[in-house]
């Protein structure tokens, strides 16, 4: 019999349905001790909250996440709310003994999001962060492959995550569709939505970054709100680019936006490192294009490597070699390897203390948009 | 309440996984008036199914078919075992009065598939064929811009399966995992297990296939036999090519094979028109390529669709623009829709008589590789 | 002082533009003893002729062919005429004592290039067929990747020529401009113009072809012809596939077609060894696609080598590594290849004789079309 | 007849080639009024000159640039020497009532640059700057698809330029070869070198550059001197980086490297507009990307264009549709340009007034990247 992780998720949005995915799928392709229970589901709106927690089989609802913090039946909760409650519901949860699974990114700013860090590490509960693109099949395996060595000394790391969504000036702000347009709720536009996924990754592969110049700009400077009808300013960043220097000597750049007409959600890094370099693409989210400078010279040349066999991070647990998984999986390995950590007892990353280091450095990127002088994280 | 469509699985192998997925996942993303139960899993391997039966939830197991269909809490049941198994299972099936949802291909040949059509028109059972390929999301697309008219009159359709994993000689034939290679159990090689999800797919795109040339190969002439040890030949095609008229005059071109060293599993197609064309490649499947010659002349080129919007066909069930599904949701896909079609009472293509006809392609290919004429279909 | 190679010329259409460019770039680039003089130009149309001779500094002009055979200071002839004239302009050359650069394809038939070889052996004359892609570095690197044995046992030869410029049904044929649409001076339409390069390429890279079954069509059956205005049958196939066998045991797949929507002049192939594999395209010339599977398997995949480094062929003579190089400068290598003949007395292949087997080649398929049977070269 | 254009070339190096074979192939391509003529090449090595010239038949050469400015059959010199040499020629040549085509970067420094358009304006001579990447066929291609409107108001210009040529700290700087590694003869690394190309353009698309943030670095701090054999300090940027705002309220990025291990000239640049954007890569020139948001929504795409028909700037002069032209055909353009600007009287861009905005933006970057702090242009 496996032992059971009684979930608790508090909210239903985009989110709630990809982690709630995460739950139901794990044990049918990973080989675990824990099997994740949906217990309750947790929102305001009693309406939204049942027809989400119907579709996705949870077993009751609460509509104050203040008594699901109170059951018993709880073992660890799911924060999938807007950034500006997650350190409230958080350090409360950590105070109830909960294990928490927070949405990214971990907090408005890195003042809080200390306050969490400590709440969690003082109750000493499991916590980690969803940057789930960490667990992308080919961008684990970049992660390897740096660690391995293979690239030598890292002179560049450069990424960049590009949509085009808000370029009409048509399109609301706030309510509950579009909170992520909404400063309050938010706590900034693409930097914490966007830049903040590409900076865990940086941070993961490549360490610490220590100084930043940045630039934001608001295009579009007032939007109706969506529950008020009112016309308010914008306090978001539609775009955010800056340059840093990480503590290894390499150099970095960064850039997001929702104001580059034709891309989706064009999410690309790339290193390149003294022996070798690699590439990645969320919009062919298989595919690690690898760079070997000692392969012999007449055939050398990017290689591009279809991250889908059996030795390659994860897919052993899925299909064939050839047959590719999509972005919804790398949620369902965020579960398998908190479960996992649950077996092990080794923290989960990015815990929130992980998490804290990409507040960091969120935090110092709207400084220096704001102070424009180069800031150190 | 929703309606119960309750599955009796017959097999737990490749197929049986991505089948039972399907069925677990479908109610979490489709709105639907039936929801599929897994009552039994069947096959005569107790332990294996047993742990296949733990894994996906099924609430019971058989160890004979027979005894399966004589259940009344089954409704449908879904053939995952090997080729040479279909006709006698579905037979029995359909004269059980059970729907039938079969593995590709349909049979070991078209006068196996004409009796298993008969039957199961005659029971007046539904019954599909696991084309999974169709509903790939930028696949089903393909098929509404040529049948929006678009593409005008079809000159050339091309289709190529590319494989590369036996190559190696060292790779036995037979047994459980690797009846593929044994001509007894699998009837030919990449042709009923390629070929033939390029023919389903041509077929519905283009319409009927009315005369072929074809040519097959079988590179390495001798394996061990996995289960008796004994070196025997080998009976399959590791490579088919054939080149074929349409009824609606256009030209087509096949290929397939399992020594092109480098494809995992390159399904690509590609059909061109008076006016416009499209291609298709399974390694990255959510893009359609798409050129209309219609573009004003200077900014013309094919265009690079990246299928996940939500007016793109099955996305809107799923995430958001940008955001990928992969392989295994072709099955979900495949079983909302013959969900949806108990509800309206239509057939869910493929069919069996539908496959009947891929069928007829690959007997049509088979004779005249042997006979080394163009023959007719 | 460098030896002179004194050129008649004999056409000034697109083919004797390429070549005149050829002969005017050579010496920038190669180091040779030899060196081109544009001795004279011959065509029958003199206003056209001499426009033709100013742009590209031809010393003189001649408006019958048999005229400047009969000139002491031409030491080679370049015949760019239409097809149904190289046999008798061939001939008399060789009979003349001049060498001979011939435009591909060599003759209208293998019968004639059988006579056209006996005339340039008897002779003793240097000669050449201006297949021109061999000369691409990227292809004649493919080449040298082949024949250093990284591909092992080859299995699959796969090569197509799409085209789609005689789409439209206003299109004339025939004339000076459309001759290669008029059977009559073209002999035929893309198996002499198109697959003729494939052929070429493939019996250079992967040796003789024995056997094939072929399909042609022509989709537009009636043309305006320019000259007379009168609207007359086409004679030519406008799109033309086979399947055949090598005579070291691989399969080929060829097609090409003047009607494939969106394809400019996309000219691929790929060739499937045991260990590694290569491919091409023309529409991205510089690229070869190289696949070896001796590499790590976890960072194996295609690699793509940008040919552009002075350790790749002819691009020593160029620029820098990253820098391109495009169409006309096969033609250069070409010319510098048969300077380079002329200093050590070996052959510059393709000769009258290699390239009479490409002839063959383009006779079965064309027989086999007709005969609806497999067809011996 | 057509009228003269007298050239004296200064320098034999690699571009001293580039321009050369563009003086030598223009009217072979282009109908024009007028036809270079190479009279003289002026260098101080007198053995190596003259193999230039006779490989590319200078009638005659000079040792000292002053006695060529003395002749009065050189209508035109052409300057291929360092960086820190083109200042004091330029001036002189002026005076002297030459026009002149002077090599990339202007100059050291955009005070040099001031004093050599004040120089040439003065003198009322014809000048122009050869960056060359303008007259890509794609780039002109982009530039025409801005100017008509159809991207709306941009957003976003990112470009970059890759290389890494220049990890291996075996390397040596300075003397004939390297002198592109000596401060002291090129003023900077790769911000003159390379970021000046991506400037220009983006400068030549966009408009004027208002202000910077930057970012450089030199990775390898010491290099033995080609020449004297001594170690000494490297005093050019290896990388360097940059964000910028643009006077019409767009953001730009800004990367170029010689540390970007697998790229050997990537010169890649991106325009983002609020209804379509273009994309461009210097490794596959012949292909722009475009995205027009009013396509319709189900087969909206990025469109691959590759321009090479005859409605495509510069193409009409070379071949037919897909046949490439390459790296070196961009010089053959900009002296078809300058000898169209001899016909009508207008100016050539970029003159030396255009280059010096590049200039200036190179000053700015590079002094921000010293200063720390965000730098007016």
């Amino acid at each position: 019999m496996k032992k059971e992780l009684r979930i608790g998720m508090i909210g239903y949005g985009f989110m709630g349905r990809t982690h709630s995915n995460g739950y139901r799928r794990v044990n049918n392709f990973f080989d675990l001790e824990y099997t994740p229970v949906l217990k309750a589901a947790c929102a305001r709106n009693q309406e939204e909250l049942q027809k989400f927690a119907d579709q996705w089989g949870y077993e009751s609802t609460e509509n104050d996440w203040r008594k699901l913090l109170e059951r018993d039946d709880i073992d660890a909760v799911d924060i999938c709310v807007p950034n500006n409650l997650h350190k409230e519901i958080a350090i409360a949860a950590a105070e109830a003994g909960k294990m928490i699974l927070c949405e990214k990114p971990l907090a408005m700013n890195s003042e809080e999001g200390e306050e969490m860090c400590a709440a969690v590490e003082k109750a000493g509960v499991a916590n980690t962060v969803w940057y789930n693109y960490r667990r992308v099949p080919a961008v684990t395996h970049a992660k390897n492959i740096i660690d391995s060595g293979k690239l030598g000394r890292i002179f560049h790391y450069r990424a960049n995550f590009l949509q085009d969504w808000t370029i009409s000036d048509d399109l609301p702000q706030g309510g509950n569709a579009l909170w992520r347009l909404d400063v309050k709720a938010a706590g900034s536009g693409v930097t914490g939505d966007l830049l903040a996924h590409c900076i865990d990754t940086a941070v993961w592969l490549n360490g610490a970054v220590t100084e930043v110049t940045a630039m934001t700009e608001t295009f579009i400077k007032e939007r109706v709100h969506q529950e008020t009808g009112e016309v308010t300013p914008v306090g978001i960043d539609d775009a955010c680019s800056f340059l840093c220097r990480f503590e290894n000597g390499s150099l970095g750049l960064f850039e997001s936006t929702r104001y580059a007409r034709g891309h989706k959600a064009l999410y690309t890094f790339e290193v390149n490192g003294e022996n070798a370099s690699v590439k990645w693409d969320l919009h062919d989210l298989h595919r690690l294009d690898y760079f070997d400078h000692a392969d012999e010279s007449a055939v050398r040349g990017w290689r591009s490597i279809h991250v889908t066999d059996s030795d390659h991070p994860y897919m052993g647990n899925w299909w064939v070699p050839g047959l590719q998984i999509g972005y919804e999986h790398t949620f369902v390995h965020q579960v398998a390897d908190f479960l996992k950590s649950l077996e092990t007892g080794e923290p989960c990353a990015p815990t929130f203390r992980d998490a804290l280091e990409t507040q960091r450095v969120c935090d110092a990127v709207l400084k220096s948009a704001t102070s424009k002088s180069w800031e150190k994280v």
